[in-house]
């Protein structure tokens, strides 16, 4: 059915009870505080990919553990004073490919960040950043939803979230960047980074999730059939009796939390027949956004969502906000 | 069977009879003849897509038949000179997307033209040229691969091809292009149309046929189950008596007999589990072409093939060819 | 889910709200007003195909636009008057085959008139009628569905229903024809063929639409992932920005604005686990028909419907009404 | 949508109208009389597969039509006095396979009956017995569904829960087993003899069913698209005028009518995922359950279930009674 | 791959060693003995299903076992003197169905005769003969192919092909034919019985077997993975110490053997991509065929092979020999 | 294609040039030492699963880098002096289950030693030993076959190869363990590690690999497109410059280079459909096997083997040496 989840009718209201613990606030404050105390020494590193209308860098900075995170810095080689910057998440199982990937936002006028994802990257985009952790871990479904899945400090997405978090700090301390207009953006995976990043720092100015991913995890998982929500299935699939277990570890990374705490504008998207981030996972993340909040709906789309046509939609939401 | 083709030993030498019709220069010199006899009438209006770096353009230009073909065209804002200019063929099913769909050449520094393929880009990417064309067809398999395919006068790719070299022309009719450094590419569907502009445009300076398509088509039908060559395969199976005739007819349009005729230096790309385009298809065209060329062979690769690091490769042939 | 529509106790009473757009009679009228302006010109040359029983005729007659369309005519060879004729449309993608494809209703004593589906053909049956029609085209995707389909004029269903109404002039035009006898059948394709020139042609005596297809568009592409509704599927999930476009231009063409001004006895079927064409969007026609009316309902069936089955109810239902 | 069936809040109350026919105690009756009127034959021979902690037997005794039945018999080699004995029925397609495949529940100190299912035993266990039966069938679906099913006589299930019946006899009769204490067993259709040997003997202690199938058949028809249900889905498409004499057959070997006769302690299991067996066929049976029950949940499990999760919970169960 | 098989020039030469057993003859001799032992009792009985053209009867007579096997029988009603007869098998899974699904052959003025395959008719068109054989079975994977497997004895097809034998004598028994010009045909199962009956009855006139299945079992089983030759496979794969005993008792249906015995005149068709019978066992059967021989290739086609084209080129054979 | 492989003929001589690092040796000698340079510190600590036949301890050892590695061992109860010991390992994916899963081995008088797969065991078998490895990895395909694939020390299987060594010093350790007679068994992944340990330690007296995995990579990623050998196709997909790398890590994990190093009597099992593990990859590794061999041959089986067939064979191989 290619109309599976709710009609729209009811997706635009949905706001189902959220699962929040109660130490949610203490738990992330406690895991960035733990994070920052590693300096983040971010390095940028010119870069020769054949690029004239770009200097491109590869940036490396220290996330979660200190360990160091690599990605790409892009700014236009024409500008003048401090640029907005994009930063960007990737989606599952991609990493951060080459600078030749990531053309669009300097080419639009801004300074372009893109974060690689820890131990992703060999799916499609190819990444450079093991997850260099030991401690506590599970036997786990293969990829990466139930890495340390059974206690939250040990989660995958504690990692990742507190990664993206300094990424944030790394833009911010690029000469070429103005501190006070961040975009984080990201489709998918990366849109689902993109809304924890938004709950976790203050002062962003614009969240731009597309077809986001890692929200309302207990609905997706009983909805569909696919990956990556699956692997979640698979593990409780086999750990029969972990099943509560898991949900109130991932009640710490979820979506639908992390938006009730966000401040910054936000442009949405969501596809009606997308059967990986299923449309009412999305719109309940996009229903408990607390700041001001837009949302693209494709009606006939699946999760490429509105691919180009939502680039388009980006570019005109942030010229408004910016020119 | 990952490697279901010919082992890679094999490959290399991999040269099949060509099947050609006598009067295949006497066919391709009257299409074209027939097509100039229209006037080209290109149109570059400038488009505002919120490109900084670039300008980008609307292109309109009659191709076969007079019709009116869509395309872009990118430059670099900053430029000096004449350019080298990129013109680029869509794969099957594609259209031209729009601007900020493509911008890595002018992000590398060159002139960068994207030709929309008639009748498709419904697809992915969405096309804006309709294919307008009435006389003489047959009842056909959905797509492309059989319309007209009785009579090589009515076939499909008799338009494109045509329209194809019009889009050389259109190119080199812009002041900011350097007509004498002209660069075909293309992947899949646009790798084939590189490979046939290559052997009907006498003066191009590099062809870069990425995975190409359209070539061997015997072989290919008999060889994968997987369309786009299947829509030739389901018109077969419908039509037992006609089988002949398909053959005839696609002897006019075979990259074989195109990559014979070549003066262009080549860059290909070949993936060795391509189940799309098998390798030896690619093979057969790449040993057949006369002039000068390289290949870069994919070993664990499908019909992605190289994707960026084909990119980065072909940046580099550019830029030692051209620096 | 086998039962994946609604439940019957629910499919016996479901009328949705019609999508009637307010020149929809002005439209047609306009368009067989115009398919009439060519002369008719119905020619029935005899063929040998080894049939003894039967004279079989090899049928062509002019359509819309003035092109001559296919058809064949199978006429009892023991005959006496004149005779009732059942006038047959083809299933999607079908074409008219070979008059050994279609001896049912000669061999019960009727006429039977068989018409080629313009442009199809290739999939099973083999077709010999092209479309051939160049004018206000769109890129489209692969099969007929969205061919012409953002505009109403030039969408490939105002050709084909009007090439049908001028074969029931066609068949009334055969001197063994009694014209005041004819009886319009088809499965899928061609039952929603059947349903529209039922719709088109007040004087017809029988419409009998098996598991007919064609029929409230907006619920099947949300309903059902096959094709070939799917093919509009495809067009919106590409064209983003064209979706009401293209429902505006489906609804001149919906069975149940055609079911809504029949005039004729109907017999239809409808399959409750048909995934083809859903029989909520059959149990909308059928609930629509202004006529008197019956309905064969098979449980445990999909798209073949009653197959057989249904052709001894058919045969009853015509003795019944002509013996 | 892994979770395709109701809620389980509503699974828990789910009490369907049972379609029980009026002689279903005297059609039983005579069938079990007639069963009983060969003699039971029980032979119990040694077998030597290197086992050393058990003692194990080819069983043979005569089920229905006095067809002789095989099995095995395990016996913990040090044992005392008279045991419990487990009787276990074997999943649709699979026989009694090797001794070794039957170690648990002798090594957990109880005797073992293992019934072989008369012609099947192809798919994965082999089995060894033939459906030696030749009267009154009819064409059928591949497989053993419906076999016979136009009448209840001929119906493959009535030979089986004959067959089932008399191994409960036969297993009583070997003077390791204590007749009072016996449990009946199996997974999926040994699921569902379970629950019909526990409607058909009435002085059975325990009954386990887990995942059962064999219950709820309309239901399970028109809700999943899975063999072995489907075989009748397959029928019932082929014979369309078949479908009320298939589902009165059934109604005499439906698990919800032996459920509302059962008097032995049960304990189910179900899985809410289970696309083979689904679950509200499954609760059908249960909350029919006239005597004591218990029921385990797997919430992301399929037709696999509990796995061995269950067998340790059929441990408990049982030493909790018979300790 | 589409071309699984040998390259056709290697096809036209394929002839391998046949697995024939030393009482071959002996075996069907005593076979044919048997079931001749019972006397014919043919029934010709009229049935009306509205055909005006055709006088069709239901017919019964006694095949293998004296159990009575179905058919149908249409004459043309306009006929003088003894008409050829064409006696028609049917593909696996299918029965006989209706008179109006077999209207071709009388209409072209021929008997036709149509045999229905006991136990078979559930899977397409129905059935109405049961298998009543009770003795000797073994456990069978579903279906038909592996019904008493372990014995020639007991072979299911021991049964069809001497029903087959005594419906070549219940056709000739009619007085509308003349029993010196049968034609045997019918396509996949229907064309191995047709191939079975010519080297089992020899004054047949004429074999005209389409994509005949039933031939080089074990060349099959290791080639394709698909069914019906699959249900072998399956015996094989639970039966691992079986496989040896089950081509023994194939090598006694294998139509290699009967075609080295046939003296009909032949017209056999092939399909190269057939992946339900393989090109390369049709091949065998057909070079092996003692008598004369023509053989149509269709080079784009599975199993569905020629279809109505194939049914031309048998027309013409037909009226080529009997005009 | 069934047999998609060699055909027998050639497999029973396939012996394919071995790709071995001149290091080799010291590479697993430098490894072990390391590895046993941690305390072995084994426990065994009885559990209790209502077994009364055997007696089961949950085991805990030092593994590769010291970490605690789980599995269990089962004793008969009623045993007498120093035991034979089946020391076994699990196919991918899968845990150490729980000890009413492993009864086997236990049952025919021996000791069983299971030993848990580090980092898996939520796939099947749930498992409860992770994987403590944080140094030097790379970004990795999901599952266990890339991880550290870039450098042989960082590799997954040196953990688990180097654990597999340890397990059998850990079954010895214990009194009931006749230390001289040591068998290793397991199927797929379990196979593979048996071939391992079999090449590593040096006084085994059997080696039982069934359809083992981890054998002569580069064919197997070549030949199959199945999962658990994909992960490293998909792996070298996404990096198409590190395919040598990739290999060059894996030449010191290739069972062909244990087998040539194996003094264990041997009884191998291979299926010649096994689309997981081909039986050349196999049959490579039991050609080179340097000690006394047997291979039990399953001709119509996938993965799954000879399963209780070849459990069968297992037993009377060890009986035959250990009676």
């Amino acid at each position: 059915m290619p109309i599976f989840d709710l009609p729209l009718e009811l997706l635009k209201d949905y706001l189902p009870t959220r699962d929040e613990p109660a130490d949610f606030d203490a738990f992330w404050r406690n895991t960035l505080d733990e994070t920052r105390s590693y300096p983040l020494e971010v390095k940028f590193e010119p870069v020769d990919y054949g690029l004239v209308l770009q200097d491109a860098f590869d940036v490396t900075f220290n996330g979660f553990g200190g360990q160091p995170i690599k990605g790409w810095l892009l700014l236009p080689k024409q500008r003048m004073g401090k640029l907005p910057c994009v930063v960007q998440f990737i989606g599952y199982g991609g990493g951060r490919g080459f600078p030749i990937d990531w053309l669009l936002w300097s080419s639009v006028g801004y300074a372009h960040f893109i974060m690689d994802s820890r131990g992703q990257g060999s799916g499609w985009l190819t990444g450079d950043t093991p997850d260099l952790y030991a401690g506590g871990g599970n036997p786990q479904t293969p990829g990466s939803m139930t890495n340390g899945i059974l206690d939250p400090q040990h989660y995958y997405y504690r990692r990742v979230f507190s990664d993206a978090v300094r990424s944030i700090e790394a833009a911010r301390s690029h000469p070429a960047v103005d501190p006070a207009r961040i975009a984080v953006t990201g489709g998918s995976q990366g849109g689902g980074i993109t809304i924890a990043v938004a709950g976790l720092v203050p002062d962003l100015a614009v969240a731009m999730p597309d077809v986001p991913f890692l929200c309302h995890y207990r609905r997706a998982t009983e909805l569909v059939n696919t990956y990556p929500y699956k692997e979640i299935v698979d593990y409780c699939h086999a750990h029969r009796n972990k099943v509560d277990a898991v949900f109130h570890t991932l009640s710490y990374f979820d979506g639908l939390n992390f938006s009730a705490r966000a401040s910054a504008k936000a442009l949405f998207s969501v596809a009606l027949m997308d059967e990986i981030c299923p449309p009412s996972t999305v719109f309940a993340a996009y229903n408990n956004w607390k700041a001001e909040k837009e949302i693209r709906i494709y009606s006939y789309n699946g999760h490429e969502g509105g691919s180009s046509y939502q680039g388009i939609e980006q570019i005109k939401f942030l010229r408004h906000l910016w020119k």
